[in-house]
């Protein structure tokens, strides 16, 4: 197989005319929602708003920026754990979230925010990109130091328009709960990508093993995209809730169950260890699982035990999992899972829509009133029949149809991925930066330049 | 002295019996305040609102996230500094904090936020729980690289405690202003901490006195600890200050005091260096020492050019601590201050707690107006007989409260952790991550792996 | 020359009689706004306000401390890529910050917020003040390791004086928008530091050139500078804007734009490399370009698409100026631009007045409305015969001004630097870290301490 990395000419018409598509699509689809256009100042006359701070910008744009630091940041700097890979971590993060939020704008877009002429957006448009675009770094994280930023580029543009025909099905057709995206974002990014690294695989990767671990402070860089994912993550459960309430219940039990996680991955990772040490592999993901597995149950009346209790398994399955079923996963299905994706976002998030299925079943009118119910499951809009049983039922649903998206989207798109003319690298040359990368020279030494070193002062 | 450092089964049985204890208490005591409840929908009625911006949500959610980011990347990444030590600096300041949150929300929220049956639990709360662990991280620096993680768990366990209750007579008894923490917050940390290290001196530290210094590139991560303390601190003062023109007031008096605390910082680090040069411990630590010293004053009418003073002196003061007063606290009363918490929290706490009493006693209704001065010292409620000399002198009084408090406490847990079986390592092996983390084996060479080493490619 | 960089007493005396006087002019003249003062009570009683959510602190908070963020965090980490000048990099940038945005409070206090005996101040001016010290974090980047902290002071109290200025010939003469400071920010400080630089020429500088780049570690620091600028310039844009729609609209389009330029900064970066292989250099650069050139039109109805070409073309000038015109710039102009702030700041803040100019000047009822053309451009206050062309030629002509006092203001400044004895170091000594500050020894070995070197532990 002929090798050829050099992406002189691809990688540039690739991102150009992509680029030059997006103007054309927004240029023709999308307009600003009124609450971002100046006939605003019209608009609260007719809805009778005595303030601008009925703005939907005001309720969401806080909440809006800290998911932008979780992507950007949190998985960009989460990946640089590799001792030979942060530029690549953190840079072909950038370009694919870069690339896939406008993607997202227009799928999602055309999907919700339609009018029949133009694609309105307002801040919540901007939420829903980030978060489609998470669950491509999520896959990322799957297929890390083993594809090209080409190759990242098309699976981008294929998980995003997946991605946003899932999210239709499950919330417009299913009607089901997922603020956080247990099941549209983590089952399905993780399992995507775990189907086309499966597609991917590469028998002689042994031979690029010493560069997939990670240093002294390659570990303490990936600890800032921990930090920020675990501090952001209750406002990525509660971004897009209803106003008031759910919104702020949903940050409280994203908050305690991420708090509970900490101890339980603590905890197995130092009971699996020979001398009882941890590992920083378990403290900069399997904390984050807490997170993860509240996506889909944040806004519901789960109860902050409740969240500790999610918090509490997850932390300890994403632990195990690490130990024990990513070395399985490589060794028996032949699938190499860079990240442990698998781990951090895969069973997470089946026990998060597992989560949403059981909380949703038993809601009811005692815990919620009878307005509170009727608001939090959007009753009165169309659903007469309505019960907290069938909700239930198509939660679960909700989390089998994704699930059997991402596997059969992970195919097709595995397979357009094994062509051979996208500049991957052969299978020694993995997890290394130099080979899309013009990479610094060190210097000489390392030693601090020592004050005689400097030129002589004249007195 | 046998030193056991594996804590193979110590570390995890202690993380799951608190997590389950937690979980049980959660389960009987907590449930959500009325603006985290679907019954937000009638209550809205009932309090006559119009809209869901009048949920506390959209008050304090956005100070809440950057307290939470200074609490775990801020205190967490700014005791990197230490060159073998940074895993530990953020792992157990990781560890401790998620841990102490969910104690603090109990704690706390017995003394302050119970309706007799349940604690009833908003985004105040979660706020309120990142100042509890605030104090802990602060003493946590004073110990740092001589505990086990076993040893925080237990002193968390304790400070939490004794925080919740310090705070209750502070907040409650005496009717003290303290919204940013001068005294329960960074002096009751910082003497807690420095109490726990008098006990659990340790003379022959000296032979892991190489390793209590940075590195280069350690200092750079402990800088961005640093800048996200000094950033958000103006969040920190403000967040739990009145609606309105309080936590407005208290977020610009904070901005003041912290840039004149740089300059005062800058000015000192270089005129008590032989040469001149400034010293990376000096802008880490002491150019936040301003935040600290109004956290008791931020909201009050200090004025603008009252909180540059306040900056002024902390800066100066905490310099000139790192310099002359850690190594007299070593040599002579056997304190090992590892972090110099004596000089960040310790001194401008008291600072801070002095301005507030001062502040406080010459409040008056020209500065004020009448309205604002009982609604800034909540008068109506119940002080008839309020004056401001009285809560000046009453502040005062706060202020020895916390101090002793946190003697006594740290004299009790002291001993606590001075049992020899918690894990704790060696004198020789203090500041060292390898104790109790895996580490990963460095790569033969830290040259850049040129091109040629890349597999060539076929053409 | 006699080269004196021990600045014991220079830079104390310097900052600590600035900060002197900073205090002594806040006594006089800096008074609280009635948004951050107790009598906001009454205030709100006068304006009729039923809550404290209207108070200007809620609307501006959140983006107020992303702008911070990105002033201290962003620039002072984006100029940590140089391999021995982290230190200086990071702690001059916060040093000048500090001052300078105690400085701009008064300088653009008086000629902003002065009510004849006050300055009142509120969350506006804290933004306002951190938007003018971004200018001379731009102008730093020019001159970056070349300049003492002495200098640095100097420096920024001229240019924070002339920005000022020059913002109030744009805002209060001019009335020109520029609400993301494309003219006032951006052009004006990279052409004002240009010109700095140009009158600050080192002939020699080819000596301290092997420390002009970079290091794998001191790119990804870099990187977290880039990734905050970038994620948090949407709130940059929309700081100040108007309530409602304006801010909205701002944090859409300079999201569009910024995820556009990120696309043509790789794809030209690719294609412009031998190899096809990115230059770190331009994605911490370059992926900015877009939100520079969308500070004066993100409030404008320019459309996503306006934004996304206004991006594209960013992208693409910025990454060509750093390929061909930095070299050229150096080579015939003797003008050394460490940071390329020509390419990032400078020509995409032309690009950014001169597409203010276009799309002021096709405003119409169409796109507003009747109403929201008003409110956008502020009409009813004063400008009875207002036009958008004419609106369109002060927005011209105000690019004009800033490019003119840039240009003289520069040169002035200079040559005040040029003075011998503010501690600047010899060419050969330039882009070092060692000069100025205290730098810690490196340990002797950074191999990983196996187990078998702790202390043995008894069984």
């Amino acid at each position: 197989m002929i090798w050829n990395t050099n992406l002189r000419w691809r990688l540039p018409v690739v991102c150009l005319l992509l680029e030059v598509a997006l103007i054309a699509l927004f240029g023709v689809f999308v307009r600003y929602d009124v609450d971002a256009d100046p006939h605003w100042v019209e608009e609260k006359v007719i809805r009778n708003l005595s303030t601008d701070m009925e703005n939907e910008f005001y309720y969401r744009y806080p909440s809006f920026q800290d998911v932008h630091v979780m992507i950007f940041v949190g998985f960009g700097f989460l990946m640089t754990f590799l001792q030979r890979y942060g530029y690549s971590s953190v840079g072909f993060n950038f370009l694919l979230a870069a690339f896939g939020i406008q993607w997202a704008l227009l799928m999602q877009g055309w999907l919700h925010s339609f009018d029949g002429r133009y694609i309105l957006v307002n801040v919540e448009n901007l939420i829903n990109a980030d978060f489609c675009v998470g669950s491509v770094c999520v896959a990322f994280g799957a297929v890390l130091g083993k594809v090209s930023p080409v190759q990242l580029l098309i699976m981008t543009l294929f998980q995003v328009t997946l991605f946003s025909m899932n999210e239709y099905i499950l919330l417009n057709l299913l009607e089901v709960k997922d603020s956080g995206g247990s099941m549209t974002i983590h089952a399905f990014g993780a399992y995507f990508g775990l189907t086309v690294a499966w597609i991917l695989y590469r028998p002689n990767l042994h031979h690029s093993k010493e560069r997939e671990s990670s240093t002294y402070h390659s570990d303490l860089f990936a600890m800032i995209g921990t930090l920020f994912l675990w501090m952001y993550w209750p406002s990525f459960n509660s971004a897009i809730s209803n106003h008031g309430d759910a919104q702020h219940r949903a940050a409280i039990n994203t908050y305690c169950s991420l708090a509970a996680c900490v101890l339980t991955s603590v905890a197995l990772s130092s009971a699996l260890h020979g001398k009882g040490k941890l590992d920083m592999v378990h403290i900069q993901n399997a904390t984050l699982a807490g997170g993860v597995g509240l996506g889909t149950v944040a806004e519901l009346m789960i109860l902050p035990f409740g969240s500790l209790i999610v918090g509490f398994i997850c932390g300890i399955v994403s632990t195990l999992g690490f130990v024990y079923l990513t070395p399985f996963l490589e060794s028996r299905l032949r699938i190499q899972d860079t990240c442990g994706v698998h781990n951090l976002h895969g069973i997470p998030g089946i026990i998060g829509g597992i989560a949403g299925a059981v909380t949703a079943s038993i809601a009811n009118i005692d815990l919620y009133g009878e307005e509170g119910l009727a608001y939090a499951f959007g009753i009165e809009r169309s659903k007469l029949n309505w019960s907290p049983n069938m909700q239930g039922r198509f939660q679960a649903a909700g989390l089998f149809v994704s699930l059997a998206t991402a596997l059969v989207g992970g195919i097709i798109v595995g397979v357009i991925l094994r062509l051979p003319f996208w500049g991957q690298a052969p299978d020694e040359n993995c997890f290394e930066d130099a080979v899309y990368w013009e990479i610094p020279k060190e210097p000489k030494s390392t030693a601090c330049i020592e004050d005689s070193s400097l030129k002589p002062q004249e007195p």
